[in-house]
């Protein structure tokens, strides 16, 4: 039975709306991971698992699992995933557009009677935004073992330990050191995924199918000053953190332009989170922190940036009136998508009379995490302007709709090649 | 009968020790104006006043009064005031000790019996610094009628309209139009403060008799870009609020260092605040706000300083991609102090056998606002390193108590001059 996009419109549609409306009601569309509204978020999408048959569970690093077993007896089993969190102010797609995408598959498979021959679980991965611990992707790298010692100790701005939180939300931080054993049986990892840039929208394309994730890092900058009154401390006694940290600011942005130039591989580098202290009016700055977030498609690119950025500081160390330092907080690497899932995603995309491009991603997935210790692949959606990560992003239904009908063209693909 | 150093000395070190106690725990010297803590410390300041017998009264911009009436029955009366607020993470000494040494005088006074022919106020000026309202000497401004009704119905980033907290201290502020009454029978209003510079400490000089108080202005600056997503927005694609602000605070702060070498006076330009929005790591900064702090002794320096920054926005806004505003959000002009005082000063630390140095204020004071509308003067005492408005901030209890004998010798002075 084939999936019909404008019978489907409307669940899309009701099921972001839902999720739109669970959002701290002063700052749209927030729904950070831990939060109170993300809890809510997370009961709603319980309820949506159990309305729909499946067999929910919360995994050792927090993610939500709805399950549908196979009517054959197997411990096969297909992923489709994405995330309900979102970053401060962000939008009510990214994330929820592939988690929604999933619950329609399931409904769809459910109507029309279809058995496959595999399980099939969908996962709102815990935590995929970049947060106060310094870290996303917390659910899937949770998954592959990469959550570190180090990373589960940190604590917020509120003092609330990273693994704690994790047993909180049903985790269990102890299980956490290795690879979990479904890798064993997974066939596929699937993730349907705004594309947050204007690729698909300009070219008019109704399917990006990724081919490549870029590497992520990102570091911690803290630089020390003095503290002093505004009015009495004289120009040239100065050693005002936040001038220093200007300098900063302006150097990574330039240099970021410089080699984006130069290379022909995705290439950016943002500043976007800065904590000044103690921010007061009448008073010199006389700490400030910073959060460098780097992506990078090619290493020599990523090394280039690096050898210059610390050559900067370290002269502006020498130099200058405050202090930097600069420290690697987490560090995801490029990975390519599986070939075969690529392959398949494209023959789904044509069978389904999509138009389809095969492409790099710009932000970083889950599915990057996953491709680690398992095929993995993704798709994205058209998006509006290529905004993402503010309360302007927007995708069309009609367009999650395709893509929905895709990854379940997906799902017979993969049956086909999965027979018994 | 004179003024006992070395018998004050633990009178007022008692006191400094019991205010520094009223801070926000996490972040010392915390007492921010209107807050829980500053009520706490207002209610403390009541009972002193009380234990030496003075009249406890609060004015109708907010500011708590303890008045030793003269036995001769006369309107006329000398002020001597500061404030107990501080910045956020501030010092112990900034406004404090001359509310101290205000109390210590008094306490010199009741012991020996002393009468003058005039009023003595001692005044806890309220909200001296700068606050989340944009502006500072809250007291003072209200006593002389500069507290306008757009400045009243300003709201903090609570929600807290201005006006109402006046009267929950205790103010009224439909009284707050005009010069209060009081200013008719003002002989002095006199402060002793810290230096919150290096001037007396590196010269070995215990007294600072005050000449002049700078220019003050604030400026408030919104910068309005375009938030998106960190890894998808290209290099050449953004507006990011954040690299726009960098290059303000590298210009304000060259700027200001050029023009305080160029001229010989006072000129400091500080941007201390910065509130970037969302200020997440994976987001591009898509509005920031921050705020200048400009203080000049010279007028002409003052407006060299704002064609220039004006010109340079003018220039960014046509050439860059974002909307730069800037507003002048407060302004207390440059001041002389009462040249009569200021010389009546020097006499007193001089029959006190104190050494002394006639300056500018590199800071503003709330002595300067009543500078306007009363014979005024103020005397600094040495504080370490210059160090102010952080937790380093420090003074010698003697120097302060130095300092309070040269303001007891100065009431002895001005008694003299009003005999009946």
């Amino acid at each position: 039975m084939d999936f019909n996009i404008e019978t489907n419109n409307s669940f899309i549609d009701k099921k972001i709306s839902d999720l739109q409306k669970i959002t701290d009601q002063d700052n749209p569309y927030t729904r950070i991971v831990f939060s109170k509204k993300f809890y809510e978020a997370r009961s709603w999408l319980k309820n949506e698992y159990q309305k729909l048959g499946l067999l929910v569970s919360t995994d050792e690093a927090g993610n939500l699992i709805g399950t549908l077993n196979s009517r054959i007896k197997t411990h096969k089993t297909v992923i489709i995933g994405s995330h309900i969190d979102t970053v401060p102010s962000g939008g009510r797609y990214d994330g929820i557009a592939g988690v929604v995408a999933a619950l329609c598959v399931i409904k769809h498979i459910n109507e029309n009677g279809i058995n496959l021959p595999f399980n099939l679980a969908v996962y709102d991965y815990l935590g995929e935004e970049l947060n106060d611990w310094g870290i996303s992707c917390i659910g899937t790298r949770g998954m592959i073992g990469a959550l570190t010692p180090e990373i589960l100790s940190r604590s917020n701005t509120s003092g609330e330990v990273l693994r704690d939180e994790i047993n909180k939300i049903g985790g269990n931080f102890e299980a956490l050191g290795k690879p979990f054993p479904i890798f064993d049986n997974i066939i596929a990892c699937l993730e349907l995924h705004i594309e947050q840039g204007k690729v698909l929208e300009q070219k008019k394309i109704d399917i990006g199918i990724v081919r490549s994730i870029p590497s992520i890092s990102r570091f911690h900058v803290e630089v020390i000053g003095q503290a002093g009154h505004s009015g009495t401390i004289l120009m040239d006694q100065r050693s005002d953190a936040l001038v220093t940290s200007s300098e900063i600011i302006s150097f990574v942005n330039k240099l970021a332009l410089r080699i984006s130039k130069e290379s022909n591989q995705h290439f950016v580098s943002t500043i976007g989170k800065i904590h000044v202290s103690p921010n007061a009016a009448a008073i010199i700055p006389g700490k400030v922190e910073m959060t460098i977030d780097l992506r990078a498609s090619s290493q020599n690119s990523r090394e280039q940036y690096l050898k210059e950025l610390e050559e900067k500081i370290e002269l502006m160390n020498k130099a200058g009136s405050c202090k930097i330092a600069m420290n690697n907080i987490a560090y995801a690497p490029y990975v390519e998508m599986d070939k075969e899932l690529v392959k398949l995603f494209k023959k789904s995309a044509d069978t389904c009379g999509m138009s389809s491009q095969i492409m790099d991603s710009g932000a970083g997935h889950d599915t990057a995490q996953l491709s680690r210790m398992a095929p993995a692949s993704m798709i994205f959606v058209p998006c509006k302007d290529g905004l993402s990560h503010c309360p302007e992003e927007y995708a069309e239904i009609s367009d999650i709709s395709k893509g929905t009908a895709v990854l379940f063209k997906m799902l017979e693909n993969l049956a086909e090649l999965n027979k018994s």
